[in-house]
């Protein structure tokens, strides 16, 4: 290696840094469609709407409304006002990330755009706690929306089309998340992050993200692992963003491999936001909002509580188009991961 | 205000943050096409190719070669490997920044996928910057990429058609530039960063970027001024990203309407990369590398031999799709701004 420079004070291990201010997520907010209310965690979103379109023009406006009511939602429950935000990190899965954009300008909040796919939850959680962390903001503002109506149309076929789906298929999640985090305050803690390599195992079919996907988790979750120094049982959860129910054995298999069972306490949003046997949803969820409305509504909850102590969150995107995919590519995937903890008085 | 936390040690004023350690931008790595090459920065650039396809089977794909051939430069001038560097923080035009993100599997590296449009660069590297600064990294890399032929055919007309372009219109360049950070070493300095709100003055051309854009930038560039208490004097060059030969005049108005005067200080990378007299680039040059191979290619080197100390370089975005312009919206956009100055000993 030809550099030699001063081991950098917040590295840990080779990926994987550590935040020593331990920023709080103070508060969250989240809203979601029909199909999320009538799941397993219907009761605990700020916000549910029956109107798939929340009364506007379109579904695309419709997606960038599920953000900003989200943020509004965050934004009201810590008691802040929208102008105590320093800045915001957001992204969705529409092409030029527009909801994200279109929502920064009505809230009027500086904001860094970013794009991980179904992984841009960790990769904002990731980067506000790094601001906030830093003294670079006091508070900043992670946040995330999908909608299923828009992706459809986006990825696959016209949505009133109705097209036939392969088991293997994920539903994505109509919602809107929002997370605003404080270097001191009340609530669960960002301690750690492990951002992913992106990841490509040569799989090509867009209606079986779970499996390409499940390589790129692994990948992280390892990394992390040794990095750190730690054992799946170092958790109380270990939980994925959406491998849904063909990338869950898959990541399990992938770590087994490599001497990490992390069963026991593995967990995966895909497989919490619905019931697959009640629910129509194939393989499960998927979308940037069905992590971020899984873990905005529920795990930070839980959390708060001091019901879980300690949680490995590990958000996956799939990053092709539908051109690298018309254009024969495979599907590179990445999964970033950030360590949520309780609250000092709760979690010990 | 509802809050009172301490205030965050590296901000300055309302948008600003200092990086007190400086990261030094210890290499840069550039590629352009014909055009560009033909253009008045054509002798700077690491290397320039004549094929639009690079050997590609499309331009999506020479794109993403693009992106990966400028971190190679970069990496090779600045001594280092690809192992060297801890996180990429990297962004293109291309729906789902499939270029960044397919270029990130093949270098390697850990990636967080920003979008910004044309003001990726200055994203890039703020983040970059913070990622340094605090002691996240050791070594990030900061990299974007255009493609006039990818970029004609998705937010406009099929490439191949020709369709006449009205004289308001750019010329997305076909480029790549990579920046290498490090906290110590040699190099140009960037010592703070001013993020960018999304500002919408309700124009909706898609074939006049400069005059949505240019409120952008003097919404930024009046922020950065007012934060710091710096008057446009202060700097040796206040360089907007892609305004070109119509936006210019107007940053230049709109920021007089405000007191500040910055017409003997400012240049455009719009105006830099293409001879108008000569090239058929209608109102100047724009896309993600258009300012990012400017200053990776020249900016840089006149920084490195202390030819100009400061510069604040403020990269502009269009942030609308295809689908929001059909849908009939307005045209959203933003412009980072990052502080970049003269290494130590050659600026003083």
């Amino acid at each position: 290696m030809a550099v030699a420079t001063k081991e950098a004070p917040r590295r840990l291990g080779e990926r994987t840094f550590r935040f020593p201010a331990e920023p709080r997520i103070v508060a969250t907010g989240s809203i979601a469609g029909r199909m999320e209310a009538e799941g397993p965690l219907g009761a605990e979103f700020d916000e549910t709407v029956s109107d798939s379109l929340l009364g506007q023009a379109s579904w695309e406006r419709a997606e960038r409304e599920l953000m900003r009511r989200a943020v509004e939602h965050a934004v009201r429950k810590a008691g802040w006002t929208l102008g105590d935000v320093d800045f915001m990190f957001g992204g969705d899965l529409l092409n030029q990330i527009v909801s994200t954009s279109f929502a920064a300008r009505d809230l009027d909040i500086p904001a860094f755009g970013l794009f991980s796919a179904c992984a841009t939850l960790t990769a904002a959680l990731t980067l506000a706690a790094m601001a906030v962390d830093g003294g670079y903001a006091r508070r900043a503002l992670a946040a995330v929306s999908s909608h299923h109506d828009t992706a459809e149309r986006q990825y696959r076929f016209p949505t009133e089309f109705g097209n036939q789906r392969p088991p293997t298929a994920q539903w994505t999640a109509t919602a809107g998340a929002a997370f605003l985090l404080a270097a001191e305050g009340e609530g669960p803690r960002i301690t750690m992050a492990t951002p992913g390599r992106v990841v490509d195992y040569g799989l090509k079919d867009p209606f079986d993200m779970g499996s390409a996907m499940a390589p790129a988790a692994a990948d992280t979750i390892a990394a992390h692992l040794r990095d750190t120094g730690r054992d799946p049982s170092d958790y109380d959860m270990v939980l994925t963003g959406d491998l849904a129910a063909v990338g869950t054995p898959l990541v399990r298999e992938l770590l087994a491999q490599r001497g990490y069972d992390i069963e026991d306490v593995h967990e995966d949003c895909g497989l919490l936001l619905y019931d697959r046997e009640r629910q129509d949803v194939h393989a499960g969820g998927s979308g940037a909002a069905c992590s971020g409305a899984t873990v905005a509504a529920h795990i930070w909850k839980r959390l708060a509580q001091g019901d879980l102590r300690r949680v490995l969150l590990v958000a996956t995107g799939a990053l092709h188009s539908p051109t690298t995919y018309q254009q024969g590519e495979t599907i590179p995937c990445v999964a970033h991961a950030v360590v949520l903890e309780a609250p000092r008085a709760a979690g010990g």
